[in-house]
C-alpha cells in the first residue's frame, strides 16, 4: 500500500512554519509497510484543495488528511473531501450532542460555527478526539482507497492514530516484516560511491537503497519487506553483502554511530585518550568529541591555536618551522600534534591546519587545503588534503571529517 | 504572481528528513510579492515526479523544484520536466568543460554519471553553480510561466538563488517595494519577548511582524510592502520606534549580525584580542568565533580543557579549588579565564564550565548549571547561568550564546 500526505493550512506555507506531523505520521505508516510516495502541503483555498484531492486519489491507495477539521470557515478538509470523492455530509447528532456537553463543562456557550464539526462524510467512520473538538473520520471507498481525515494540532493528532487509525490499518493490511542495514562512510565522494554501488543495488527494487550525504559523511540505508523477518532480513543481507567488500575500510560504522563515537568505543576499549590542536577549525573537532556522551572518558581536550603565536606558545611548534614552512604546512601540523600530546599527555593527539578561505592560500596550497597531523604511541605522521574550495563552513566540515576519519583508521590500524 | 515548490528526494520522504529549503524560497518569494500557495514533495520516481510536475503547472505561475539535479541515475528532475514540458535536453559543452576542469582541479577523475549535470532544457538558461558540480535550469513557457530547477543542497541552493534567481525574478515582476527591519536579541525567552511586544505588533498588519527562536537567540522580522520604498520604510520605522525601547540592551544588532560578529567589531575597533577556556562546550564558543570572516584579527585561540586534569595543567587552574569547589564553581571558572587570558596575552578571555547532562550535577548546581567567566584588563569576574536541562546540545548552545552575550555585555561597558 502507498500513500500521500496532505497537510492542510495556510500557515503551512509561511516562512516560518513546517509540516511536520508528517514526519510522525510517515514513521507509523512505514512500519506497517506503507510508502509514502508525495507529501502536498496546501492553503485555505477550496479550489486547490478539491483539486489536490483528486490528483490524490488518481496516485495513491491512501490518503492522510491533517488539518481544516476547526470550527472556523478557512476549515475546509470535509467539505473538499466531500466534493472529491462526490459523497454528501451529514449532521452527527451523537457528535453534536458530545460538542455541546464539552462547551456546558467548561461554562461556555457552544459558538454557531462549531457546529461544522460534527459534520461526517457519507459512509464514513468517526476517530474520537479525546483532545480537542473535531473528530478525525476514516472514509473507505467501493474501490477500496482510504481517505482518512486527522486535525492538524499534533496533541490531537498523534493519540487519534495510535487509537483508531493504526488499529483500522492493520485490519486491512497483510502482514509485513521491515528488515534494514545501515552502512556510515567517509573518505569517498557521494558520486564515487554511487558509482561503485550502483550495478549491485539498482538491481534490487527490494530492499530499497537510499544515499544521504553530507560534507565529508556518506550514509546508505537498505529496507527490505517481506511477508516474513527471516525473508526481509535475507534480502537485506544479499545486498548488504555485495556492497560491503566494494566500500571496504570506508565504511566506519553499521549500527548508525557517528565517525566521533567509533573513535570513542575503540579508545574505551584500550583504556586511551586523544587530544586536538585546531587552527583552521577552532573547535569544531572538539565539540564533535564532546557530543558523544560518556566523552570525558576518553577526551581529554587540547588547544585552538588561530594564530601562530599561539601555535608556538601553547604548543611549542618552533618559530623557524613556522617562518620556513608556514602556518599551513605538514611541518606545522606534525609539530601541533606533538605538542597537544605531549602537554595533555594523551594517548594520541590529532591536529589541523589548513586554509578555509574566503583569503589566504598560496599556489602551492591553495584555499582548500588542509593538513591534519596525527601523534600516537607510534611516532607521528601528517597528511595533505584537499577540498572543495568557496564555503568557508563546508571546508571547515571536511576537515573535521577528514582528521576524524584519520584517527579512526590509525586506531583500527593498531 | 503565485508559486508551487516541488522538493524532490526520496530522503525527503522518510521519518527523520524534512524540506527546508521551501522555508527559504518562500521568504524570498514572498519579499518579491509572489505567494507560496502549496508545497509537494515527491520521491525519485519518473512517472509520479512528471504527474506532479505537469499538475503544478495546472495551477501556478512559477515552479520552483528543489533536489534531483545531481550526478545519479536517481536524479531525475531535468528528465521530468523534459518530458511535462515537451522540451529536448541537450548536452552543454561549456557546463561539461566547467565539471571536467572542476574534477581536474581536485586531482580526481571525473565519473562518467557527472555529464548527467550537463544537460539542458531546451530554451532554459543555465543558473551557475559556485558551491557544486550542478547548475540550475530557468525556463520560460511562451505561457510566460516560469519552471526554476535548483540543487538540493541548502550551501548550493541558497547563493544561486540570491545571485541568479531573485534578480531574474525582479526583471519580470512589477515593482513591489518592501522595506525590513531586523533586531536580534538574547538575554530573554521568546514568550517573555511576545508578550511585551504583542501589544505593539498586533495593531499592524503591515509590517508583518515575525519571531523566530532558537537556543538563546530571538531574531525579530518586520516586513513593510508598499508601492513607494519611502512608504514602506516609514511604515517599518513606525513600528520599530516602539518596539526598540521595549527591548532596550537585549537588542545586540539591528543589520543581521549574529553575535559572535558584533563582537568582533567592537574587538577590532579597540585593537584588543580574545581567548576561550572551555569545558563542557570543548570548541563550540571557539568554533563561533572562527566563522566570523577575519577573525584572526581578533580571535587568538584557546583551551579546550575536558577534566580537572587538563584544567590544573593547561590552565593553572589550582588543585585545591578543584578539589574544593568543583570543576563547575564560580572559582574554577575565574581561574580558568585569568589562565586564558595569561597564557595567550590577550585582552580579554573567556570561560565556561558546567553540567550539560544528562549526568552529573549536584544538588546545588544541577544539570543545566553553567559558571561563565570573564577576565579582561579591569580584572575578573565569574556568573552562574542556569539553563533548562533535558537536552545535552541545547545546554551546550544556551551555554556559548551566554557567554557571547556577557562578553558583549563587558565590552559595551567599557
Amino acid at each position: 500500500m502507498n500513500a500521500i500526505i496532505i497537510a492542510v493550512g495556510s500557515e503551512l506555507l509561511t516562512p516560518a512554519r513546517i509540516d511536520t506531523n508528517s514526519l510522525f505520521l510517515t514513521e507509523k505508516l512505514n512500519q506497517l509497510g506503507v510508502e509514502v510516495v508525495q507529501k502536498m502541503i496546501i492553503g485555505d483555498d477550496r479550489k486547490r484543495l478539491e483539486s489536490a484531492i483528486s490528483f490524490a486519489q488518481g496516485s495513491a491507495d491512501l490518503i492522510v488528511l491533517t488539518g481544516g477539521l476547526g470550527p472556523t470557515e478557512d476549515d475546509l478538509t470535509r467539505e473538499c473531501v466531500a466534493a472529491a470523492t462526490g459523497r454528501g455530509l451529514g449532521l452527527d447528532k451523537e457528535i453534536l450532542a458530545a460538542l455541546e456537553s464539552r462547551f456546558q463543562a467548561l461554562g461556555r456557550k457552544m459558538a454557531e460555527n462549531n457546529k461544522r464539526q460534527a459534520y461526517v462524510l457519507e459512509g464514513a467512520d468517526v476517530l474520537p478526539n479525546g483532545r480537542g473538538t473535531a473528530p478525525g473520520q476514516w472514509l473507505m471507498m467501493p474501490s477500496r482507497q482510504v481517505l482518512i481525515l486527522l486535525p492538524g494540532p499534533p496533541g490531537e493528532l498523534k493519540p487519534m492514530v495510535e487509537q483508531s487509525v493504526l488499529p483500522a490499518l492493520r485490519s486491512i493490511l497483510p502482514p509485513l516484516h521491515i528488515a534494514t542495514l545501515q552502512f556510515r562512510l567517509t573518505g569517498m565522494g557521494e558520486s564515487d560511491v554511487d558509482a561503485l554501488i550502483a550495478p549491485v543495488y539498482k538491481q534490487y527494487d527490494n530492499p530499497v537503497t537510499t544515499i544521504l550525504a553530507k560534507a565529508g559523511d556518506i550514509q546508505l540505508h537498505l529496507r527490505a519487506r517481506s511477508e516474513t523477518a527471516a525473508e526481509a532480513e535475507r534480502l537485506c543481507a544479499e545486498v548488504g553483502d555485495q556492497i560491503r567488500p566494494l566500500l571496504g575500510n570506508k565504511i566506519y560504522s553499521t549500527d548508525g554511530a557517528p565517525l566521533e563515537e567509533v573513535i570513542g568505543r575503540l579508545l574505551i576499549e584500550r583504556q586511551q585518550t586523544i587530544a586536538v590542536a585546531e587552527s583552521l577549525t577552532a573547535g569544531m573537532l572538539g565539540a564533535r568529541f564532546a557530543a558523544v556522551p560518556g566523552a570525558s572518558q576518553w577526551f581529554n581536550g587540547g588547544f585552538l591555536t588561530y594564530n601562530n603565536e599561539q601555535k608556538h606558545n601553547l604548543l611549542g611548534v618552533e618559530t623557524w618551522t613556522l617562518a620556513d614552512h608556514g602556518a599551513v604546512s605538514e611541518a606545522v601540523a606534525l609539530q601541533m600534534a606533538l605538542g597537544a600530546r605531549s602537554k595533555t599527555r594523551s594517548t594520541y593527539a590529532v591536529s589541523l591546519t589548513g586554509y578555509a578561505g574566503p583569503d589566504g592560500g598560496s599556489e602551492a596550497h591553495p584555499v582548500g587545503t588542509v593538513f591534519i597531523g596525527i601523534a600516537g604511541p607510534s611516532g607521528a605522521k601528517a597528511l595533505r588534503f584537499r577540498y572543495p574550495s568557496g564555503d568557508r563552513d563546508r571546508v571547515r566540515q571536511f576537515a573535521v571529517q577528514g582528521a576524524l576519519n584519520l584517527v579512526r583508521l590509525e586506531l583500527s590500524s593498531q
